[in-house]
């Protein structure tokens, strides 16, 4: 008997309550207004302060999960995590997660750490939904945890940081379900954002290759998803066959660039969905070669005007953390995609739903998903949507992430401030023999910290109570 | 229709031809006579030299593995890498992989890097299996890069260095096949190999505490596999139930303790299968807790002794390229498998049985694999051999293999020449700007070397024609 709708039981977001709003950010910068709020599309951005690292938030995203959907450690069989932070380059984040497993006698649990960019989080969910669907799958549940810090250097690139921890609980009978047979990858060697310098923990960027790399993929992992989709189904795909787009997102702007392309995309294929008015806007550029489309200003406008109906019903309501909490690597395109969960299935929503006693689409929801990570790794999936049983509901996932509160809460620093620390962080990255301030006045219960790195570079944790 | 007997259809491995002997390296570190040799067991150690690297003998085992079994490029649907080997931090070593691909137009692979420390190799062949009997294998084979470079810096870890790449091809119908539902993990967080100082090369290593580690979760994952064993087949297993045992390899005299380990294992459960010798010589030991055993020396010697018979037939056979090449970290395990295919299915071996007309044991092999990354993750499970269809037949792996030849035409270097060229190493680890000596003298036609670290840390490499 094959284990059937395979997919995401359960989530949970962290992210830190440390940040900066982006308009004050370009005052601070001396940069034209709107250069990060409108260029780039960003709202306010999260950081990890001295206490916080990638462990710590991927500590505080599995406890918080265990404990919310009362799920019992020794039910986990399999644990991976998405990060391309790295603190150790041999000893996996995976194992530091162990410590919570372990207190309780399970050290039967497989996975290690998945690596490459903002991709890993998505093949360690592969590998997760995987395992299910394997001989060797034991019955218990996976967790994937995608954790990541994004600092820059001073620059053009720095408004583009952000941290997170998702964590996502695998298994059966899920109310996010794969479909497994529609996916398509685009993989090569490219050097568009990289980390050679292993002594800092800020990247080599060339943003406008990796912008340029990132439409092409997606370019070519749409291609490949309506030919399997195609072949599979008997009959075409397009944007009107999927409800909800969800995108890998280093900044918003990406985002409403990479929906406008696929609309271009469809235009070019010439689907039959195309509605006439995004044809005669868009039909002039179709004799463009790849390359030439991708820098062509016009087409771009033009096709973002095409997209706009289409951007705000199918791939805005997938926007907000990422807006407030900026670039999260790996956990980005979760980020995105537990926006929309919490868009659409937090309990303002349901209360109107009752109000209006409108009868939700209980079922055949398709959220197409774009991952990407530089270097290059991208794939385009999809996920089907269906209420399911609480404690793993949508509705319940929305409310225990509780996404509007843990914006609300949060303490904005002051760019100073900000800078300050992104010397601190730096001078202390990759050292040993400190400690740090254990100020955790402004995180919240639960959350875990950093309280040391001794001389032997071992790092030690604790965790806030109420 | 689920696909049947997943595993390793085809294996290549590479080792530099570069190496050093061990009894030279004590003679010039000036230590007693046999502590290399006997102390770790271990009779030669490979290195790159400044013309190699991960990336480049990644590239070519997985080209030579291609060619040699004739494997079209674009039949591959998935590629993995198991690492922990960092030349970068954000881009895969699966992405350098991708040049072989691209080249004939097939991008779409899925799989990165999987990283914890010797594991890395082990998660990604579990992931690879796993892809091929889920819903999202496409009906392509997977392919699994295993590749390493294992330097430390000068004092007593140096000669447990050691440097290959080893591919293997995963899909259907393989003549190792995978056992899945015998397997047992054990992982927990452990500081006893780690790689906290990003600028170095070098590990931070406590090696003794790392060999109670391994020796500890070595019993854990024994009575783990045993536990589920007994649950599914309704009988007990001891060492008797496999006809061959695999370790990882970190140096020779650890995989005799392992194995004596195992023997004492047994005697401990009582299982009926350990003859009346063994239970005189080791009954008096099993009153001793875990770690009072871990450190006892007469329990090692008596179990070192009782195991004797059966490590020369069920042991010795999988340790001649991990003797002979040294710690290979992710390869090591893989490496010691092939010496075991290498031992028992190389053409000598087939014709000595043509002459004796011995009739083959077709099938039925069990061999129990053991697989440690320090951190720390583990893993028992089990292969089943059959002899297979050519080209993926166990014949012709050992053929393609080829390991008496690579193992003869290997150079060796003098003490002086190799500790020039760590030197050498250390200063260019992390480094841009340089271009290497491109003398390829040594190297094999079809092997790939290092050329050029360009001013932006980018690396170009060429292969060797004929």
């Amino acid at each position: 008997m094959c284990p059937q709708n395979v997919g995401i039981l359960a989530m949970e977001v962290y992210f830190p309550p440390t940040c900066i709003q982006q308009d004050i950010l370009e005052d601070f910068d001396g940069v034209s207004k709107g250069k990060y709020t409108i260029g780039l599309g960003q709202d306010c951005m999260a950081f990890c302060s001295e206490v916080e690292d990638v462990i710590s938030m991927g500590l505080t995203a599995v406890t918080s999960l265990l404990e919310k959907y009362e799920v019992d450690p020794r039910q986990i069989g399999r644990l991976e995590v998405g990060s391309e932070t790295v603190i150790d380059k041999s000893k996996s984040i995976k194992t530091f997660l162990m410590n919570v497993f372990q207190d309780c006698g399970n050290t039967d649990i497989e996975g290690v750490d998945s690596t490459n960019a903002c991709y890993g989080g998505t093949a360690a969910l592969f590998n997760c939904v995987n395992w299910v669907e394997s001989n060797s799958w034991d019955g218990r549940y996976g967790m994937v945890v995608c954790t990541d810090s994004a600092v820059y250097a001073e620059g053009p690139a720095r408004p583009t940081g952000g941290a997170a921890a998702i964590a996502m609980l695998i298994g059966t009978d899920a109310p996010i379900a794969f479909e497994s047979k529609f996916r398509a990858s685009h993989m090569s060697h490219v050097y568009d954002f990289y980390k050679p310098d292993l002594a800092s923990e800020y990247p080599v960027v060339d943003g406008k290759l990796s912008q340029t790399c990132y439409l092409m993929t997606l370019d070519s992992c749409y291609n490949g998803y309506c030919h399997k989709y195609e072949k599979l189904e008997g009959k075409q795909f397009s944007i009107a066959d999927a409800d909800y787009f969800v995108f890998h997102s280093p900044y918003n702007k990406l985002v409403q660039k990479s929906f406008a392309r696929l609309v271009f995309s469809d235009v070019v294929r010439n689907a039959s969905s195309v509605e006439e008015s995004a044809k005669e806007k868009l039909g002039q550029f179709t004799s463009l070669t790849g390359d030439e489309s991708y820098q062509n200003r016009d087409l771009e406008k033009a096709s973002q005007q095409a997209a706009k109906q289409y951007y705000d019903k199918k791939v805005q309501p997938g926007t907000l953390i990422n807006k407030q909490v900026g670039n999260m690597y790996t956990a980005s395109i979760y980020a995105a995609f537990a926006s929309l969960i919490h868009n659409k299935y937090s309990s303002l929503v349901n209360v109107l739903f009752d109000i209006f006693t409108v009868q939700r689409d209980p079922d055949g929801n398709r959220v197409v998903m774009f991952s990407y990570g530089s270097g290059l790794s991208a794939t385009m999936f999809s996920l089907h949507l269906s209420e399911g049983k609480p404690p793993f509901s949508l509705s319940n996932i929305a409310k225990v992430m509780n996404v509007d509160e843990k914006l609300k809460t949060r303490t904005e620093l002051a760019p100073e401030k900000f800078v300050q620390l992104m010397k601190v962080m730096e001078h202390r990255y990759g050292g040993k023999d400190f400690v740090t301030s254990k100020d955790t006045s402004l995180l919240a219960p639960g959350t875990y910290y950093l309280t040391e790195v001794d001389s032997k570079y071992r790092r030690f944790y604790a965790k806030k109570t109420s």
